[in-house]
């Protein structure tokens, strides 16, 4: 047999695949999950216009599973209806409900394929196999059965699947919480050993810090997971911390980039030698932390410990902790700060009246007119003087340092609310000075 | 062991039963399954009036299932999203898409029950076990398995149930066609074997004839299957034949009735000797209908079969079939009138433009300014003197008749649409003259 009869051979076995009078290919190039969020999906016309940057890759021969969010506005929409019928709804006839926003989605995006020319069929979370815990609106993915998404995918079909969602073993439809639709496509990239895992979102990568605060910023070629981590669970809100720590467990590199324009956005992926030779990737602030301060808490084994482990146990989140020893009560008392999330501070207060008496701390202070800035960087751990010029920034702006926290990979501090988008832009230039306009 | 002492252990076993702080029932008395249309569950306020029904029921010792619909208006804004991406979307993804107008209702309406403090479980109809053949948008229900729904009622949940849905073995979601919704009601009160099906709706019940046409028409109390289906397939719009026919085979007693208020409604049940003793049971009228006159047909064998396999191909179902051989032509030819749903009248037309040179026809007469009435009543296989007073209320006001059909237990006439209205006036006056005003 030549090569030339083995070639009409395939051609000829890729026609006989051929169905719904779709086109069909007999070799591919690349498997690719995309994930679009809501403001990506959010009308028709903006669906169709996903439909065919998906068909664009299609028809380059590539295999794509799309991962759709619901159309902006719907979940908030089902959320008001709720909440006109019980202020706290159940939480598994919730996810019953929210649920129902994906499933749209996925059925308009197979349409507009459709419309295209192009095989697609859509997949709700739970006929794409994804199985996840009985933790109804935080679900975790248990496991992913991607038989049913490898059958369409062989058959050329452009696999559709909800975002967010899954169900239980028993059946029960679930939700992975805020910034599940990203979980749910690096999930499906890691089950189905994707070539490329692209999120499509309404900014064009990672920068290095927030454009709309500092118009200079810089988007980043790459960025490691644990950079990644840092800048979005300190407020550069571009993905969610699990969906990242997620793709660094099972070794998914995805690429972060905007559904408007065909730019590359930003590779996010496990840190390489040449990533430590920058030291600052980029720098983060978070407008949402408030500010606590024990005033003379006692300096005894134990007291510390009671107080977070109240907090902990009334679902309060601790960021920052500071604790300094003044030698003006001579090393027997002490005061501790820390943040938690402001919309949470009412009820940190509370907890923490509960055990000023068997704590023994003389009075508690709070401030949640605050920012925290971060600068982080793997590039951090292997030079100094990064400290020296964060702090030399602020003080030649004449804007005070509240409290100071610092990790392997990143330096962070609280200023004044008033001084923060100042204090942002006077670090970003002093760490990125050729972006200095 | 006593009396009094069994009483103690059975009330124990109760309370070891309640959970999630929800009221238990040790006994109860019956199984009950209420369907309510989108009408019904149209926004917030009136899925709570609807739950305050459900709870009544529940409170008094019933186990009860709800069938509720899509929110009224929710399905045509999916069918509107659909259409703007494409003219005629794929019937699979158009099933996705439709299946969360249900999803939506069940998931709210658990919530309303949560706030009156009743215990409820939403099921879709995949969930509820519903399997239907592979047939979307017209699915049949193949068979269905209840343990789920078995399950939550033997601990005491009122199980709320998604109409018009259910999924094929494979797992693909699948929709039933229009009333769908009162065939999921009926087909789980067959597969639970309920004491008591209600199909809850924006009437009262069935009508000796349409109240907006007929003010004094009278609500019946009660209807055989086959009265009921000549009515719905009729137009009396109430349910769909399917759902009659479906509950029939499978011998479901339902009441029709309002959600509106607590009257009693209609019970549609097997015919009993004493429903014959009513000649007329209800006259409707059905506005929807075109006629067909193929003029001159060849009076051979097999022209009319060709013809009517003609349109039965392009999916055209033909009503009444008049032919009537006339002298005039030296019964050599006849003229051939029949009726169609005005909608398929174009279509039906080029059908026939297509086969008159084969079958031999002369020419293709239309009208589609026409009415059909008719007159339902199973004790008319017993009572002669129905069509000659039919006929006589007609004559009497003066109005034509077109054409006239009858089978054991109906009469149908076709009259002027002009005359529509007044014709079911006169005839209801005639056969209901107790209800004359």
């Amino acid at each position: 047999m030549t090569i030339h009869s083995i070639f009409i051979t395939i051609l000829f076995l890729s026609v006989g695949r051929a169905h719904n009078n779709f086109p069909s290919r007999s070799i591919y190039k690349m498997l690719v999950v995309q994930k679009y969020g809501g403001t990506s999906v959010a009308n028709p016309e903006r669906i169709k216009h996903v439909a065919s940057r998906v068909a664009e890759y299609w028809e380059k021969g590539n295999k794509v599973v799309v991962v759709v969010s619901a159309m902006s506005g719907v979940t908030d929409s089902l959320i008001k209806l709720a909440k006109d019928i019980i202020p706290t709804p159940n939480r598994r006839e919730m996810d019953v409900l929210l649920a129902t926003g994906e499933q749209t989605t996925i059925a308009l995006m197979a349409m507009a394929l459709h419309s295209l020319g192009v095989p697609a069929v859509s997949l709700t979370g739970p006929q794409a196999g994804i199985v996840t815990d009985r933790s109804h609106s935080t679900a975790k993915i248990r496991n992913i059965t991607p038989s049913r998404m490898r059958k369409y995918l062989a058959e050329d079909y452009v696999v559709i699947v909800a975002g967010f969602q899954g169900n239980t073993e028993i059946g029960d439809i679930t939700t992975l919480g805020r910034g599940g639709s990203d979980l749910t496509a690096i999930a499906l990239a890691a089950a189905l050993k994707a070539d490329l895992c692209q999120i499509y979102t309404d900014v064009e990568g990672v920068y290095t810090a927030d454009p709309r605060v500092v118009p200079n910023a810089k988007k980043l070629d790459e960025i490691s997971y644990d950079e990644m981590l840092e800048l979005s669970s300190l407020g550069a809100k571009v993905m969610q911390s699990r969906s990242v720590e997620f793709a660094k467990k099972f070794e998914v590199i995805f690429e972060v980039r905007s559904s408007m324009n065909n730019k590359p956005g930003t590779i996010v992926k496990e840190e390489t030698k040449s990533m430590e030779d920058v030291v600052v990737r980029g720098i983060s602030i978070d407008k949402n932390q408030a500010k606590i301060t024990l005033v003379r808490m006692p300096d005894k084994p134990g007291s510390a410990a009671r107080t977070f482990k109240a907090l902990g146990a009334a679902s309060i989140n601790v960021d920052m902790i500071i604790q300094n020893n003044s030698p003006e009560t001579q090393n027997t008392a002490t005061d501790i700060s820390f943040t938690v999330d402001k919309p949470l501070l009412k009820r940190a207060i509370d907890v923490l009246a509960d055990i000023k008496s068997s704590t023994g701390f003389a009075e508690i202070a709070q401030d949640d007119h605050i920012a925290k800035i971060s600068i982080v960087g793997v590039g951090m751990k292997s030079h100094s003087g990064v400290a020296a010029m964060l702090f030399g920034a602020l003080a030649d702006a004449g804007i005070n340092i509240e409290m100071i926290s610092t990790s392997e990979i990143k330096i962070s501090i609280i200023v004044n609310m008033d001084k923060a988008d100042e204090a942002l832009r006077v670090i970003h230039a002093a760490f990125f000075p050729d972006t200095k306009k």
